[in-house]
């Protein structure tokens, strides 16, 4: 894994969404190494998700960046169509941003994330902020690419907290819980930034109406921001909105360090039960601080430091 | 539900057990109506269990109270033989205490349940800290029984703490799955007190040593107490213990208070995967409130005032 402050090339694999929005202009504006991009089915198709990321990466100055469309549908199944009561109908708030003239590279997102580990052997850090699909199915087709990746940070799951789509499952899991156990299970090290720490991590009304009245970046990225208050707001009670993604960036980044971040068994629950979808994180050490155990490799981040919100305010309003 | 302070008939569902002796201990001195206790493999056999309860009784002077031998083993499958790490060969941290002249009543642990709920017909309270097998079995043999009793308290689970069988499973449900599930799905009201609060109630080492140096009943109490500070000492870091089976006494009394407890659904995973015997409770309004949501019964108890310790070796002092 990155340490803080030390750049490292990123792999991003996202589902184009709201908060990848956000992710994707922080990931920017922090200067970050950014090597490549797929796209998978979860807030929205990885069709749209693809065009959505090559769309918000034009608005801030990056057409540059490639983006691979990944998969469609999940390891098993059929993608079940999108959170548009959460994103909008296109992903993005029902905001609709000039066209960027790139494409998709062509390349399937796990061909990309294949490639570009050995383009940057030992180097590569691999960001996943939607379903898993893409990276099991890098896994499945490239067995050496454990080896090849310096770590992986995901957005996803739930250790001690209530998940967001059931009781227990949060929803980048329970969208593809298969890949997900495929990626967990693999031997790489995993930081699992889950809904612990990311419902906890805000945009306020300020931090909304600061960019509304920011540069143009900004603007548009807090016009999508509406739709996701709208969900928000009764969830949390207050108008606001959780950060998941761009926290995940942030602690990929190694700007964020995590307060309490436990290397401890993980694994998936993929039954048919009610517990599907579940990141099962044994945090059963806890009243001794967490001794290492052998062979464990997940760091499963419990406590942040607050203000991200600040934090990933000042870094788009900079865009 | 018993009101606090207003007393109630209680059936006593036991595996007694170093923490279960406490309980008993306490009940009596709480000067709680026990009008019956049944026995339940889990900390030891049910037969074992009704023995250590008898001579529990007899010891606190209230050999008077009934005593029956319930399941040997869970609903389905076979007894596991108990916890002698935790609780010793014997299951009160192998003192022998005088045997009581008492013998069980011969009827099961389920007859007596359904008994005493028509006996004391809408005013019984169940109090269940050992597996529910001797409730499953009575609901499946009285029909009516959810339509009698006032209400139940169980101590099991783990709603947003890790389990201790497992990362997510606690040993009470665990031990019986099928049983938690039958008992949490009748239409009955049941307060459910787990490791989310049981954990965190203690018995330290000063009252450890005020037990050894009390009264002859607090000090035997004291002396079960030695093998169970050396199981958890090293699970809590410190010499100490927890106190799940008092805790649970305390709340079904009205003695302590819980400061937080949502009623909200609870179901138990019968899976065969990472998450069986998991008390899966939907947590996912915490941000506004838990509203109360139709046909919800549960009440999921996940803070308590603190210093139950302090009350507990009070009681136990006054024996």
């Amino acid at each position: 894994m990155p340490r803080p402050r030390e750049p490292a090339p990123i792999y991003l694999d996202c589902d184009t969404g709201i908060d990848d929005a956000l992710t994707l202009g922080y990931l920017v504006a922090a200067g970050a190494e950014l090597v490549g991009v797929g796209s998978v089915s979860g807030n929205v198709s990885a069709e749209l998700g693809a065009r959505n990321t090559l769309d918000v990466l034009a608005l801030a100055h990056r057409a540059d960046v490639r983006v691979a469309v990944g998969a469609h549908d999940p390891i098993r199944g059929s993608f079940h169509g999108g959170a548009p009561g959460v994103h909008g109908a296109n992903g993005i708030g029902d905001v609709v941003l000039p066209r960027s003239d790139a494409a998709p590279t062509g390349e399937t997102a796990a061909a990309m994330l294949s490639r570009l580990a050995r383009e940057h052997a030992g180097r590569l850090h691999v960001l996943a902020v939607g379903p898993l699909t893409n990276l099991a199915l890098a896994l499945d087709a490239d067995p050496e690419l454990p080896s090849l990746v310096a770590g992986v940070t995901i957005m996803g799951g739930a250790a001690l907290v209530p998940g967001n789509v059931t009781a227990v499952a949060e929803a980048n899991i329970f969208n593809d819980v298969l890949a997900a156990a495929r990626v967990l299970d693999a031997e790489w090290p995993v930081t699992v930034v889950g809904l612990d720490v990311t419902m906890e991590a805000r945009f306020e009304q300020r931090h909304l109406d600061a960019l509304l009245e920011g540069p143009p970046v900004a603007r548009a990225l807090g016009a999508m921001l509406g739709t996701y208050f709208r969900y928000y707001t009764p969830v949390l009670g207050r108008p606001s909105c959780a950060l998941h993604d761009p926290l995940a960036a942030a602690v990929a980044l190694g700007e964020l360090e995590p307060t309490l971040a436990p290397v401890v068994p993980v694994e998936v629950d993929t039954t048919e039960g009610p517990g599907r979808g579940q990141t099962i994180a044994d945090l059963r050490s806890r009243f001794i601080g967490y001794p290492a155990l052998p062979g464990t490799r997940h760091r499963v981040v419990l406590e942040v430091p607050t203000g991200f919100g600040d934090r990933l305010a000042e870094a788009l309003l900079g865009l």
